[in-house]
């Protein structure tokens, strides 16, 4: 479970209140507000707070005075062309900040997105609750032999059972071992009170890197479609994606046209190389091209008839 | 004057507007948004939008699920110990977004800030406004004759009433060339039909720096607070002040705890460096220190006195 | 002239030392190291340092101990897949700095890309050099009526002829000005010794964009080809593109493979969208498309089909 | 051990190789090369490559053709001077590069830090080697009473031994089942040949904190000494502050007079908040201070006196 009755109670609080403001407002993303949508286990997203919408790239791209937008087509037709011809700077004019629980093996992924502020809970400071991630069996993934970086088959069987058991009982031990050390008992008194117990700081390090951690993570939309393009890829870790996927829908709510145009240029499309667009345009053509004589590698080749819809 | 009517009429509308959201909201600051607060003789800054208040640091560092405040003293403790030790991070979970015209030399000091996003008016696109900044008589200072980098005394007489001639006829000058080289008439009309007319490109180098642009501008609070300390600083030079100081302003409606811990800890207190910390340590203790025996410079020790009221 | 004997004196005398270094070394780079690449008429390009090259990229794709090269068809191999697959942080390990003098118009548009280094001579702190920017003929080109963003035909005949008289004499009489403010006469000495001298921080303001600065600027790898990207690009004004034209070269003798696959995916190639990639399958299949039935406007059908090398 | 013999040569054979070069060299800096400097039981700090030294600074500063210095006072004087005043720009023209090996946790307090690039060893592709942190008993702190953040005495006798116990059984039972989990026999073949061995990326986080990891991480001379005066400051946790005082003496050897500066402007100086000053300025005048009239908190004044040396 991902959140206490306390933290309930502190987010139906938030949810209830209404101020009025002069500020631009995206009603489909105020309805999930403060919400916690829910990611793999234990873990969540959150939106806290957002500045601007769509109409904001709009006005910024236009350095305008009033709010900048035309008619709706207009400002698709607008917003597509930036995107398409990477004028990215106005699309930083609007900015996100959400509240994540995530393992800290992802957290270690997400962290090296470096446009963007975060504050994450300090187990240097206080201590960690007793959550980490165990995957679900559909995703108890065998390591890739075609690709050092990638996933096969699922495990199953003696084998998914036998994993399932170390990753449950090792984090129950080095948690119940981490308490130990701090001198914890469950009810916040010491263990035992002739002992001082370990540094936060130090016991933390024998916690085992499927701990969850939080943090609030704020970044603006061009850096977030950055993130969601290489993050929601089907080449990044599957937990990560998981993440991703729920925050490209808060994409929508949030920017519609610009989660239109996301899909269309960054999700959705390929990139020729110089070499590949000469083949293409050669075949568009009519002619005849085989690996051999296109001037790519029996791999690259294998990528662009793949990208194409193509056999090899 | 900053604005047409037309622009007028455009920001008060935005003003009338307001609708309801679930956010943090600053009432101080609603107060003023969207108006073209002025600077200097033609310049204005505008806040846009902004995202957080005090209560988002507060938040962000204790990473907590509801607003994260207690007691104002309390929030106000907390906010004054994250700047004093320099614990930046949570004052970057809040955002302002700003419309700012300015002169384009003071546009190119203040771009040196890079932490920043931006979105300029552009001059290949579109025809720059006939305005342009001439300093008010009292900021015509001459050049310092002991920092190469300050200003002495204001000029007068003849002289300054030259210098003002060769300003203002430059600026006419240029720009009625920029329109020829254009080949614009001031009714949208060639002047020339006969003619293509100079790129907007190209014509635009005419132009001499004292022309005005603008800009949207964006930040998050920590780095607004690091732009402010050093360009509403005496050292900086006057036409940047005069937008820092406005900005203060807005600083202090936004969010009024981190604009009084920014007043105590960064634009009115001062650096000891080891020497001068061990010197007022002597000093304390009742010794007499001399600059021969301090370990500083003459140039130092005067720097060090000064900042410490007292005569050299 | 873009150096004074003084300057070149300096940099022969750079050039004329070696000492030795354990560090790795970019022969081919070494040889131009210091020397004044000229770019238009009065502006250059210097490299002054630089720290990696190709096979740095490869040490960090590998985290390896040594060197973490192999065979130069391996290094090629990796260094492709890491631009493709866009892995841009083994790039960010190289490092190089740049002296540049350049007219200010083309440094407002290059200061924009914010992950560099800067240090820009002041014209707060000193005087500025009369230098000031004078198209060629053959780029004095007209406004396009077809873009509001680019150029046309080159002006000639009695258009060209006054749009270089006024360019000249504008430039001319705004130094001239300059220095009647400042009190300087050309030989040092006050022109007036009874006047003050408008500060420098001010009487700058009257020159015109056309005039040159210079700066020292330094950037990694990974940005150095993005900026290369957008500014050697046919859509960047000609003036910056010049620069970028000359830092490509230099980039070939720092980092030959780095180089190469910049040309091959980045300058060379193209981007196709979700349903530009869907109708290319289309094509390749043998299916005949029209822009009516594309799913594409017909300006984005004609840029696509001009991507392809096909007639609309 | 944190080298291998295989490691070793090919660190010896890169340190035998030396190159002429035009660039600017350092000597003391090029007597390290490559080196690895020990820190914690497993962890190492290698300089890889580095550009500039404080010659570059001084250069960047004065926007100078050649070298820009003049004599060793001079340029002593102006390092002090930028630093002082915190022209940090200079700085940024110096960049250096490490090879550092350092436990997970600690790996996540130097990545906050964002103004760097990094390249880390990845355990989605690659398995990690058998190596934890285990601190040194006169490191293993019992948690601090008064500061949350803190530490308090070193824990001895049974429960030191305790402790000892359960990091090093823990540590070496997580790593077994990570083998396991893996299917990877020491000898690189598969445990068991009828078992597929878990995806990698999914493997490691049964790892805990205190394994290591390795990174090469490379900055700029102005953000390394942020880096540093942050964790080479008493407060900063041991296990960072015991790699940033093996970088302080990397710093040394690469630009002296920088890092004279660094030790007298940034580790070893305090700053006064405007009251703190106000209170200076009386205490010096001779007027009698106290708390309840200072203006500050109990808190703050504790911490004022004893930065003045003096008992509260």
């Amino acid at each position: 479970m991902p959140l206490s009755s306390d933290q309930k109670a502190e987010i139906d609080q938030q949810r209830a209140e209404q101020r009025p403001t002069r500020r631009v407002v995206a009603p489909d993303l105020e309805e999930v507000l403060y919400e916690a949508l829910p990611v793999l286990d234990h873990g969540f997203v959150r939106v806290i707070d957002y500045m601007g919408d769509d109409n904001a790239v709009v006005q910024a791209a236009r350095v305008s005075y009033g709010r900048g937008t035309k008619r709706v087509s207009e400002d698709r037709g607008l917003i597509n062309y930036l995107i398409r011809h990477r004028h990215t700077t106005p699309f930083e004019m609007c900015e996100i900040k959400y509240h994540v629980k995530l393992p800290i093996f992802v957290a270690r992924q997400w962290i090296r997105h470096r446009t963007a502020n975060v504050n994450e809970y300090s187990a240097r400071y206080s201590i960690l609750d007793k959550e980490f991630y165990i995957p679900r069996p559909e995703h108890l993934a065998a390591q890739s032999a075609a690709n050092r970086q990638g996933r096969d088959a699922v495990l199953a069987g003696k084998e998914a059972e036998r994993v399932f058991d170390l990753l449950r009982k090792d984090s129950e031990l080095v948690y119940e071992h981490y308490f130990e050390m701090l001198n914890e008992g469950t009810d916040g008194a010491p263990l035992d009170p002739e002992r001082s117990g370990l540094a936060r700081e130090l016991a933390r390090m024998n916690l085992s890197l499927n701990y969850y951690t939080q943090w609030y993570w704020k970044t603006d939309l061009h850096n977030l479609m950055h993130f969601l393009s290489l993050r929601a890829d089907a080449h990044a870790q599957y937990e990560i994606r998981a993440y991703a996927d729920v925050m490209v829908d808060t994409l929508k709510r949030w920017c519609p046209l610009a989660h239109e145009a996301f899909l269309e240029y960054r999700l959705g499309g390929t990139a020729l190389s110089k070499t590949g667009l000469a083949i293409v345009k050669r075949l568009l053509a009519g002619e005849p091209v085989e690996q051999k004589t296109s001037g790519l590698s029996a791999r690259d080749w294998r990528e662009l008839m793949a990208s194409l819809g193509r056999g090899a």
